[in-house]
């Protein structure tokens, strides 16, 4: 009977957050967090995340290396049908492909504004070309993907609505587990009982995160990793240093 | 008489932001938004944004890219005494400088902490060699910066109240200015009004923004730029194009 090996590094993903608005604060970035945690429940790590202004040169730069560099790129944004949206044409130059008119797309845009649908309307159904066109039972809108990189639109609402296509599509293996533990100790008071937890524990990542004026604790320690057993045992070890009265709670 | 030229090109800044549990989605970002308002009342335009782990070589590399190609850097998080705040030492690699205690920032905390005082919280002293302390009279606990960057905390209240200090040393050329006009149309039917005004006033940013299920509007458009008649004279070049109807509201 052979023992199970040590659990293999996590695939990684990394995100590109296209919109001028993000850049000069009219608005909030809201999808970078839902997509972190969505990663993490399927043992996807994200590394990496880029925000840039609507410009088709820096949105291609970034899709080149990002896609490269990691197993999967998310792109936020820019998929409308205005002068701003460039994402699709960003893409497209970064794998050296053309923009086309999907005539799936063109078909269901038609269908849907009728005598309505304008040239404007039908921008929205420029692809680069050989990208793959993604839909589940729930969400028949479908979404861009070319090769690894998945084209998500930035408006928040429908980002999350579009998101579980690709969750789906890519699957899970080894799901993160966390732990976290709360104290009203500061930082420099743990760093000592921190440093023995990191040493101890290298393939466990270990946070320490202060929290401003809360009553009922000081600091919040994290415990992270794919192994279950190895992060629960992190965790105990750091509780067994704790002085008397902590910690405050544990999660 | 000379008549007033151009607007001059803004300054232009990056923002750094580090942190683990930004990446895993436990804690949501919150500063970016903040940083790029207060730089657009300077004047100074937010070009690109980075996330990256807690990760020394990481930070050194992102730094010295960002530090090099805009006029300032600013990063949030990763400045507190435990084992995963490594900013200083990536700041320090990123200028190939030491990383050694600061004597006024090391008295600061003795005198905070008292008997209490541990080694723990002394790492909270360490600097990059070279590096200058900035205070306001508001703000009298020390921003570390080093050259054109500025190590901010990444703690939202603390990141704060001390952004202040960045925003009094910068100082104000000539602000930003944004108008915004809401809308019942959708983005596919003001494609053209969109592009006529694009294409007139190439100096002033125009953006196009859908907004999901809000009764009053669907879509809103801004209008950005450092000259004031410029940008009003777009504005009102789009309100012309308008159908009879709309605009819905203008800000």
């Amino acid at each position: 009977m052979s023992t199970p090996g040590p659990t293999p590094p996590p695939r990684t993903a990394s995100a590109l957050v296209i919109g001028n608005e993000l850049l000069s604060g009219k608005v909030e970035e809201a999808n970078v967090a839902v997509l972190a945690r969505a990663l993490r429940g399927l043992g996807v790590q994200l590394e990496r995340v880029v925000m840039v202004p609507d410009d088709v040169d820096l949105i291609a730069h970034e899709v080149k290396e990002l896609s490269s560099r990691f197993d999967f790129l998310f792109t936020s944004g820019g998929v409308g049908p205005t002068h701003d949206d460039v994402t699709v044409e960003g893409v497209a130059k970064a794998f050296g492909t053309n923009v086309v008119e999907s005539p799936e797309l063109a078909k269901m845009l038609r269908d849907h504004y009728g005598e309505r649908c304008t040239d404007g309307h039908l921008r929205m159904a420029l692809v680069p070309e050989g990208a793959a066109l993604e839909v589940s039972p729930e969400v028949r809108w479908p979404t861009i993907r070319y090769a690894n990189t998945w084209l998500l639109p930035g408006v928040p609402e429908i980002f999350r609505m579009k998101l579980p296509v690709a969750v789906a599509r890519i699957g899970a293996d080894v799901a993160f587990v966390s732990r976290a533990v709360f104290t009203k100790m500061d930082e420099g008071d743990l760093r000592p009982l921190l440093d023995a937890v990191v040493a101890g524990f290298p393939d466990v990542g270990v946070g320490s995160y202060p929290k401003w004026q809360d009553p009922t604790y000081r600091t919040k320690l994290t415990f992270d990793g794919r192994d279950v057993a190895r992060v629960d045992a992190a965790k105990d070890a750091f509780l067994a240093l704790l002085p008397a009265g902590e910690p405050q709670r544990v999660d």
